[in-house]
């Protein structure tokens, strides 16, 4: 993984620069909600792979940050509605913005960096990076629909759960790659093989996401140790658990989740045996295939350092703890 | 006014049935929703001022609508959004749809319909329409979070209330303009022409729609009578009638009304107070002065139904009544 870390620290600097003086140029009353969702942290994968395939397919100019942060900031605009709207109290180990600034500010700043991020795409005057960018706002509002609709009528279907989990992180994760290659002039081969990884990658992503919330102490995470259980939402490690239950516990659980009415003794007792049971582990399994998937999409690219570190990319989504 | 009547009627049904198949595309938990801010009602005006601009320079397919009723969305996106942060109760004479249809189904539909907009901008692979819309959402995203700053702390500054209104209203107009002769392969100068013409259209329409607020019943609007004041806004009716009032009414008032502690009777008479001064009358005059600037702009138009019919929108902003 040395290639990756130093790419990553070379990199990163340059993508936080611009983010910061993006946020910066934004109007007072969002601009510090801007700079606290921003400034919180987050992996920046979304930047990285866009700069990755860019290179990786030949593009050699300096001036990918505002295509390949214009991705980060829409992932941001999306948290901060998304918080707001499941009343999350806690994002990457800092109180919600919504609880900080208020509804007001936090909703018209998730509108802004949309907007902001919208705009940074289009300055390249590339009618291709446009349509991507917009299809990739479309899809990731599609998904977050869906998430919340199907919160509110949970189940134990795995086609659902797929469903929702690329709509709401993988179809980004595509856009990023491809907005990469379409930086670069890829052909349509090239730009298809980056949006397969990328798509693939994302559903690993979501999939470990989800194993993390079950498996991974609060003091890594930052988000509370079985969130997702609490808030309602039925993961893959839930419906791999459920699979081997009764039907009756099943259906019993699921109306305590729909209905908000969980006590924590309860949401206790079925996260220790969601983890006695191993549902974390398998659900790894299953992200450990896609992983796999999105690696074999590399072979069409140039041997070179993007290329290695975009493999090691895909294995580091297996094996991070937060 | 013969010819802009006919061209609105054989245009909107045209429009509205695009519009509607759009809305009817929506994810479940936000089609109604879209259906409800959509099917009530509106002016239309940007979708026409788009096919107006596009077919007065030449445009002559019929692909127009995609581009045209983006600008209605992402209309219709910001008023949801604005609706619900204003808590209001009233839009077009029917209930405001987050008193509907909840919370969460009224922003999500929001930033379906803004991403679907910007999605629909991004079809006809043209790299300028792409930025137009992309500059017209960020003007107007950064327009509405002002209005809200200015609404906390309200003043009795003209400069400010009219960035404001070019912010929130005009420049989206003025991006409907733009994106008609950008449709139409318009030289620079053409579309320059084309926004400026929607940029004081625009104002005027905000400055008119200022001075309704205050001399149009509620039964002709659908919106409350001295709304704008129940809520705190300042607009021009109010600084015009100000400026002839002793400097400690002024402030008396602005502090009542940031604190929204202006009471029902409080309310009236000040309304009276505006109505008798002749404020409205006086706003619609400066409304005038941008209705020519924006009629002067038309010179650059070929002759043609195109030109009559703008021309006589222009006119038709100084005389509706809601």
């Amino acid at each position: 993984m040395n290639e990756l870390l130093r790419y990553f620290q070379r990199e990163l600097p340059g993508i936080n620069g611009y983010l910061d003086a993006e946020a910066e140029s934004l109007s007072g009353l969002v601009r510090d909600v801007a700079r606290h969702i921003i400034g919180s942290g987050g992996k920046r994968i979304r930047p990285m792979l866009t700069l990755l395939h860019a290179r990786a397919l030949g593009y050699d100019r300096d001036d990918f940050h505002a295509i390949a942060c214009a991705l980060e900031l829409l992932h941001s605009a999306t948290l901060l509605h998304d918080d707001y709207l499941d009343e999350a109290e806690i994002r990457r180990g800092r109180a919600a913005s919504h609880l900080v600034f208020g509804r007001t500010e936090t909703i018209l700043a998730g509108d802004a960096l949309l907007a902001l991020a919208n705009e940074m795409g289009a300055r390249y005057g590339n009618a291709r990076l446009c349509w991507l960018l917009a299809r990739g706002i479309m899809e990731t509002a599609v998904g977050e629909i869906e998430e919340i609709q199907f919160s509110k009528h949970p189940t134990l279907d795995r086609e659902a759960y797929m469903r929702i989990i690329i709509g709401k992180t993988a179809r980004l994760i595509e856009c990023a790659c491809r907005c990469g290659a379409a930086l670069a002039g890829a052909t349509p081969e090239q730009e298809d093989a980056a949006g397969e990884y990328g798509l693939n990658l994302g559903i690993a992503f979501q999939l470990v996401d989800d194993a993390l919330d079950y498996d991974s102490p609060a003091s890594e995470t930052g988000k509370p140790e079985g969130g997702d259980l609490r808030e309602g939402k039925v993961t893959l490690p839930l419906i791999l658990f459920m699979e081997d239950c009764e039907e009756v516990a099943g259906d019993t659980l699921l109306t305590l989740m729909r209905d908000s009415e969980l006590t924590d003794e309860q949401c206790a007792e079925v996260l220790a045996q969601v983890q006695d049971a191993g549902s974390a582990g398998r659900t790894r399994e299953e992200a450990a295939v896609y992983v796999e998937r999105a690696k074999a999409c590399l072979a069409l690219l140039p041997p070179g350092e993007e290329r290695t570190v975009l493999g090691q990319a895909a294995d580091y989504v297996l094996t991070r703890t937060k």
